[in-house]
């Protein structure tokens, strides 16, 4: 195991009515708040504003809305946020909803102090020394960043999109209400459990040797997660798989199952990059990509993807070849992937052809500026490699 | 589940060589700090007392010493170190050891800013609402005090041992370095280990419904925590094991098992009186009265000792009767006691004779004063239930 330090300073809030208590969490913390949303339907839906405006005004905190959040959020509305933060001297930025949102509040949060814009602090991640406190409450389970320091902002001018990290941005609270996830629509319920099983298979899948615990905690994870993702998938008010599903989420991307061992992401980035280019849902890319990439490089530590086959996937057979095993284990990841209905190859993903998956590799890996850099952990990869995981996505 | 809070604000610092940077982390907190140790040759004995201070004082960081801690710590020694810190102008109490100065050093932090004896602060405990950061470096993993918010100081005039709990006093920073266990006795390395898995199953252990997910991530971490167990037990300069084990027995205390349920800790109370009593070991107390606790209660949730004996334990069998599972469960732990060389009865523990029983259960209920309060969560034990516990322990 590598050495490693590691800190979740992100209280969370856990519960049916939770939702009631924002104004009374934020009371001790704030004066005034920034409350970033979707705006239209999206909150008001299920009484939500009401409940969170109600809770503020009844707890004396004043609050400035910034509505609008659209997914892959965008750097000109952070723009908007902070000068409205600085016009109104707000202390705390409290977003309300999914990953987009809560993003857009870290990179509020980021750019308030600042003296420069806050697309500095993207590009040149140094500068980043100080930011208000960031607080949320979770309506979509799937991008773990209701307990993670990191925001996917995308910058329309540059086409760039970028991920800004640092602890700085982890929120001082977050409320996980699983009643909020009932009226989801299917589609964003599948990606969002493929989006969390991906934040663990990028972390468990290492050459790292001797990481026992990590492992088994992160196997009991990963089947807990896809035996009560089903469950939410065909049963979306089923509140205690909601809970299993919701915190698992929360647990799979605040890096309890990456410590002491070297990371992967590929697939991440490569999906992040599809997501750019052919504007298709993240979680959606990752369960084409994730099958692709396990056949292309078990063989490069097949003792792991062995023991992922029979402790996550549940395939048996001591006296089988290990070969056998893991094919297994991708057949069985992909017919959990069927279930849950998301796309079983890049065609129905959205990706128009394979005219570009060179570009795409060589992009990736700065193969086109001459000076190419692999990706990846368990395998390094070079862009012969991504064209060939294409390929076998493509299928 | 049940709704819950959970915050780990505690930064763990883990791996080979981390103790070499104590100075560099704690320069950025303090100016001056107190360094509790416990004196003599336990600190002294693998260099670590000169790595702490050189390395304190290449970072221009004064320190001021408080040796002469011995376990069941004693408030006498609290008074001492919250006079120097007073004296020096201390602003942070660095703990060097095991949970004894550990928890020295957070009753040091909680008295340093309380006008008025530190005592009052463990009989009320609504009167802690300051405390000056607590930083530690672990040389016994078992108690997990180097992540939780608990200090337990024993007072010599009161004849009392009383566990002061507050996130107040969950420690900023700990550095979890293995090689520093290499040179530990057995009998602290069994004792840890199994104190280590009691603060699993006092959490575990529950009639809560719907808690797959800390479920399965609870009894990963028991399985890891027995098997690498064994393996230091066995051979305490193991590295790779060492990392499972002390991680292990970090995430064991750090309460990430315990939410979302009721918790029991009917065996920890039992234990602790004894250990007062009789001035026996915490672990031991726990290998003797956790295999009873469990013989007495396990047809309360059948369901829930099952799912232990064959998740955790290992037991096979889908056509055996649930009673042949649980009874071949404890039988296994029982195993488990023996290997690591435990005491497997009351007498082997230090318990001079059964007269006591009923004076000892009866004071743990309060049923000695006419108001009987029953203790334990998945049971409420009254006091006939604990002198039954005390049978079945003593063989």
């Amino acid at each position: 195991m590598n050495n490693f330090q590691f800190q979740l300073q992100t209280s969370i809030v856990f519960g049916k009515g939770e939702r009631d208590n924002i104004g009374k969490l934020l009371k001790p913390l704030a004066k005034k708040i920034l409350f970033a949303h979707y705006g239209g339907e999206i909150v008001r839906m299920n009484g939500l504003y009401d409940t969170v405006t109600e809770s503020l005004k009844n707890n004396g905190v004043e609050f400035v809305e910034l509505p609008g959040v659209v997914p892959n959020p965008r750097v000109t509305l952070v723009r908007e946020g902070i000068e409205l933060c600085r016009e109104h001297g707000v202390d705390l930025v409290l977003g309300v909803g999914g990953g987009s949102v809560i993003d857009t509040a870290k990179a509020v949060a980021a750019g308030v102090p600042y003296d420069g814009d806050v697309w500095d602090l993207f590009v040149d991640q140094k500068k980043l020394v100080k930011a208000l406190p960031v607080a949320t409450i979770l309506t979509l389970p799937a991008t773990g960043s209701e307990s993670g320091g990191s925001s996917v902002v995308t910058n329309q001018d540059t086409k760039e999109k970028i991920v800004l990290a640092n602890a700085l941005l982890k929120p001082a609270v977050s409320i996980l209400d699983p009643e909020l996830f009932y009226s989801l629509p299917k589609k964003q319920i599948a990606n969002g459990v493929f989006d969390m099983m991906s934040h663990i298979f990028e972390r468990y899948f290492t050459n790292t040797k001797d990481t026992d615990l990590i492992d088994a905690m992160a196997e009991a994870a990963l089947r807990v997660i896809m035996k009560h993702g089903r469950i939410v998938y065909a049963e979306p008010t089923n509140y205690e798989s909601w809970c299993q599903v919701g915190f698992g989420g929360s647990l799979a991307h605040n890096d309890l199952f990456g410590i002491g061992r070297v990371q992967d992401w590929a697939s991440h980035k490569i999906g992040n990059f599809l997501s750019g280019m052919y504007d298709v849902a993240h979680g959606a890319s990752l369960a084409v990509l994730t099958p692709a990439w396990i056949q292309y490089v078990y063989k490069e530590n097949p003792e792991m993807f062995v023991q992922w086959a029979v402790n996550v996937m549940g395939v048996q057979g001591s006296y089988r070849q290990p070969e056998e095993l893991i094919l297994e284990g991708i057949e069985r990841l992909k017919s959990f992937i069927e279930e849950l209905e998301l796309p079983k190859n890049l065609a129905e993903l959205g990706v128009p052809n394979k005219d570009d998956f060179e570009f795409i590799a060589k992009r990736l890996t700065g193969a086109d500026q001459g000076e190419e850099v692999g990706i990846g952990g368990l395998k390094v990869l070079g862009w012969k490699d991504i064209v060939a995981i294409l390929e076998i996505a493509w299928g």
